[in-house]
């Protein structure tokens, strides 16, 4: 495939916060869950569970009692990204965060390269988040949200940050 | 640009732990820390670090001391992304776990669409990993190594694994 056209995907990826009515397909929702389950997992242990979310008062709540996630009161969907702490195994457990990262980093990226709007709102390891979404979603203590990505169609013109720093970079080792 | 094209690059990733001899070119090299530094980040703290190695005898010294790394003996390159606790600002420090595994999927995905193979090969939370490639790597304290991704051209045949599982999504709440 094109290499330039896939990086900027990549790169044109960014946060949206602000959705227009528009309902999300059921299609896209499968292409965004389907994106999710293909990352990479420590000992390929896919130690993650993925909740959908298409019902209105469940974003409501959500927005409600989530103080970064207000954008869950127009985005038409959302998907809670949870560690399985019954699927860790012998795995120190914290990989499960590890991979269930790059699981969400695939579905913001589905996101983008299907012209929809996404953004990553954090809730683990924050104690009283995950209690919060816990309670809502009804889950049982082993699943762990590690975050809410509230979907749908963008509104407005929202524009990727430019962030390569040359300083970020070290060749071969430390100075 | 094409959806099933984009998503046929997240599907089509899959882990490469064997490579020709090929040195990786100084641009596609540029192409994955691009790539690895559009990822999101909490509060876009961006607190990460890439060390980008391409001396041979630095590749050997990882392979002699990391378990699951024997690859690099044979890889051309690799990128050990590291969390920069001097970043991490007041968010909880683990943010920068998930900011980097994000940065890390990114990398690996880059990969994928230049025709590269890379795996992701663990380092933190395993202390004793983390001892040996910052001694290696000559990094400071608050410099922690996530990883260390083998990067080159895939030597034979490796196939994606198909990992959608339906019984992996739940709908709006926990039944």
């Amino acid at each position: 495939m094109d290499k330039k056209q896939f990086l900027s995907t990549i790169l044109n990826r960014k946060s949206v916060r602000s959705f227009t009515g528009k309902p999300l397909g059921q299609d896209d929702m499968e292409l965004l869950l389907r994106a999710g389950m293909a990352a990479p997992s420590a000992h390929n242990l896919q130690p993650w569970k993925f909740i959908a979310i298409v019902d209105r008062q469940i974003l409501n709540s959500l927005a409600e009692k989530l103080p970064y996630a207000k954008m869950l009161f127009e985005a038409p969907a959302a998907i809670v990204v949870c560690g399985d702490l019954t699927k860790t195994g012998s795995s120190p457990k914290d990989y499960w965060v590890q991979d269930c990262s790059a699981a969400s980093e695939n579905i913001l990226l589905a996101a983008e390269a299907l012209g929809l709007g996404a953004v990553w709102t954090g809730v683990y390891p924050r104690a009283e988040r995950v209690e919060t979404v816990q309670g809502i979603l009804n889950l049982p203590s082993e699943i762990v949200p590690l975050n809410v990505i509230p979907v749908g169609t963008p509104k407005g013109e929202h524009q990727a940050k430019d962030k390569f720093k040359s300083e970020n970079i070290q060749w071969n080792r430390w100075p």
